[in-house]
C-alpha cells in the first residue's frame, strides 16, 4: 500500500543575534534558536522533523553563517522557501539567508570540513551604545602585536585540553587550528579587535577560552610564553578566564561543494 | 551679601542610541536623550539647570558625537565628570565619550560652526538581526552610481524648501551643503551604502529627505536629474518619501577650538 517517497533536502544559511536565546539546540524550557526555525518550517510543513546545525552556538553567541539541513515532504523553490521562513520567523531576531537543494547524502554538520569564527573585542572606556550585545567590551587599552603573538602560539595541531570546557563532549582534545588573525580598528576612543579564527572543527568553549586568555596577554598581565606553557599544560585549570558570548559570531562553515554558490 | 562666582561650563561628547527616546529634546511625557543627560548631571550637582545640545536630533535618530554643555557649581577633572556621569547614565543606551572644560561664553550650538551626519542604508533581502534598528533597509537593489550623481545635485548654496519638514523652525531654507558622499560597502547577500554630509547646519528632516529621495534615484524610479527638479522646485511636495530615522547618525559637530582634541 504506498511506498516513502525521499523526501527533499534543503541546506539553510542562517543569521541571529543570539542574545535572546539558550543556544542552537532545542531545550525544554528556553527558546533556541533551532526551536525557531523548525517552528517556522512547520508553518510550511507540518510533518517536518527536527533539522540539525553545523555548530551548537551557545546562550548568547551569534551567527552570521550558520548552516542547517531539513527534509520536506514537498519541492519548494529555494528563494520561495527562505522568503517564506523570514516571514514566519518575524518578530524573533533570526533570518534565512539562503535556502539550497540538496542531495539526500549530504548533512550540515558532517559534510562540513571547516569552522570559521568570528570575535569582537572592543577596548573603549565609555560604554558601548551601538554594539552593546554585539561585542565584548574591556575599557583598558590592549597591545595587539602581542595578543597576534600568544594567537601564534596557538597554530597548528595541538592538545587544547586546556582550552576546552570541561563540559566538552568531543572525542579527542586533539584539533588543527588553522587560522588565528588578530585585526585592530581605530574607532572614535578606543580599538576594535576582531579574532578571525578556521578550523576543521573546533572544542567547546574554544574560542572564549582562546580570546579570554588573549586579553589577558593584550592587557600585559600574561606574556605570548605564557600562552606556550598554557597549552603545553594540558589543563582546564591553567586557562585563562574564558570570556562572555556577546562577542562571538558563527562566521561560516565549509564545505567541498558550497550549497549556497 | 556675596556675588554671584562664575559656574564653571563643561562641553560633553555624547554617543547614543535613539531608539527608546523622544529624541534629543525634554519633553513632557515621553524619554528624552536631554532629560538621561540631565538626570545624571543632577545626581552630581542638585542645582543643575537645562543643558543645550549642538542638534536636536528627532526621534529614534542616534548619534556617535552629540555636543551638549552644562555649567556645574564645582570644578570636575574632566574625565572624573565622563566617568562619574557614565554611571549614573546607566542602564540608559547613552555614553559621554570625553568631557572638557570650556570658556564661560563657549556654546555648544552656538560656537559650532559644522554638522556631520552619517546614514546607513542596507540593501538586502533577508530582515536584517545584527543591524536592526541601526540602519534601514530596503529589499531590492540599489544603483550606487545614480545615487551619487542625485547627490552631487544637492551639493552648494541652494533653497532647499523642498528637503526640509513643513514643521522646520530655521528662519531660512537657504543654507549650503558642503559634503554629501555615497559610500558602498559589500555585505554578505547585500550592500551597505554609507551616506556621509557634512553642513554649517541642517534644515529639519533634511537628511532623512535626501536620503528618501536618493532611494529612488538608486531603486531606478528618479534619474539625477529629477533631483535638481525637485530642488529647483522650493515645494515640499516635490520630495521624495522621507526616510525612516533609524539609519541616521549625528556624527560629529566642528568647533574652531574642538574642546575634545
Amino acid at each position: 500500500m504506498g511506498y516513502l517517497l525521499p523526501m527533499p533536502r534543503y541546506a539553510l544559511l542562517i543569521d541571529y543575534n543570539g542574545a535572546p536565546f539558550s543556544g542552537w539546540q532545542r531545550q525544554k524550557s528556553h527558546p533556541s534558536v533551532q526551536q525557531a526555525v523548525e517552528e517556522a518550517l512547520r508553518r510550511l510543513d507540518p510533518a517536518l522533523d527536527h533539522i540539525g546545525a553545523a555548530g551548537r552556538t551557545d546562550a548568547g553567541v551569534h551567527a552570521t553563517g550558520q548552516v542547517a539541513h531539513c527534509d520536506l515532504t514537498r519541492d519548494w523553490d529555494p528563494f520561495r522557501l527562505s522568503e517564506a521562513l523570514n516571514y514566519h520567523l518575524k518578530p524573533a531576531p533570526v533570518a534565512i539567508l539562503k535556502a539550497a537543494r540538496v542531495a539526500d547524502t549530504w548533512h550540515a554538520r558532517h559534510s562540513a570540513h571547516e569552522r570559521r569564527y568570528l570575535f569582537r573585542l572592543i577596548a573603549r572606556r565609555a560604554p558601548l551604545v551601538h554594539d552593546a550585545g554585539l561585542a565584548w567590551q574591556v575599557t583598558h587599552p590592549l597591545d595587539v602585536a602581542a595578543m597576534q603573538a600568544g594567537a601564534d602560539r596557538l597554530l597548528g595541531l595541538h592538545d587544547f585540553t586546556t582550552f576546552r570546557s570541561t563540559m566538552c563532549q568531543a572525542a579527542s582534545p586533539v584539533k588543527t587550528l588553522d587560522e588565528f588573525r588578530v585585526e585592530a580598528h581605530d574607532i572614535p576612543f578606543g580599538t576594535e579587535i576582531r579574532f578571525h579564527l578556521r578550523a576543521r572543527s573546533f572544542l567547546h568553549n574554544q574560542v572564549r577560552s582562546f580570546v579570554g586568555t588573549l586579553e589577558r596577554v593584550g592587557s600585559g598581565a600574561w606574556t605570548p610564553a605564557d600562552v606556550t606553557t598554557a597549552l603545553q599544560a594540558r589543563d582546564r585549570a591553567a586557562c585563562g578566564p574564558v570570556c562572555p558570548p556577546q562577542g562571538l559570531y558563527l562566521a561560516g562553515v565549509g564545505y567541498a561543494d558550497d550549497p549556497f554558490l
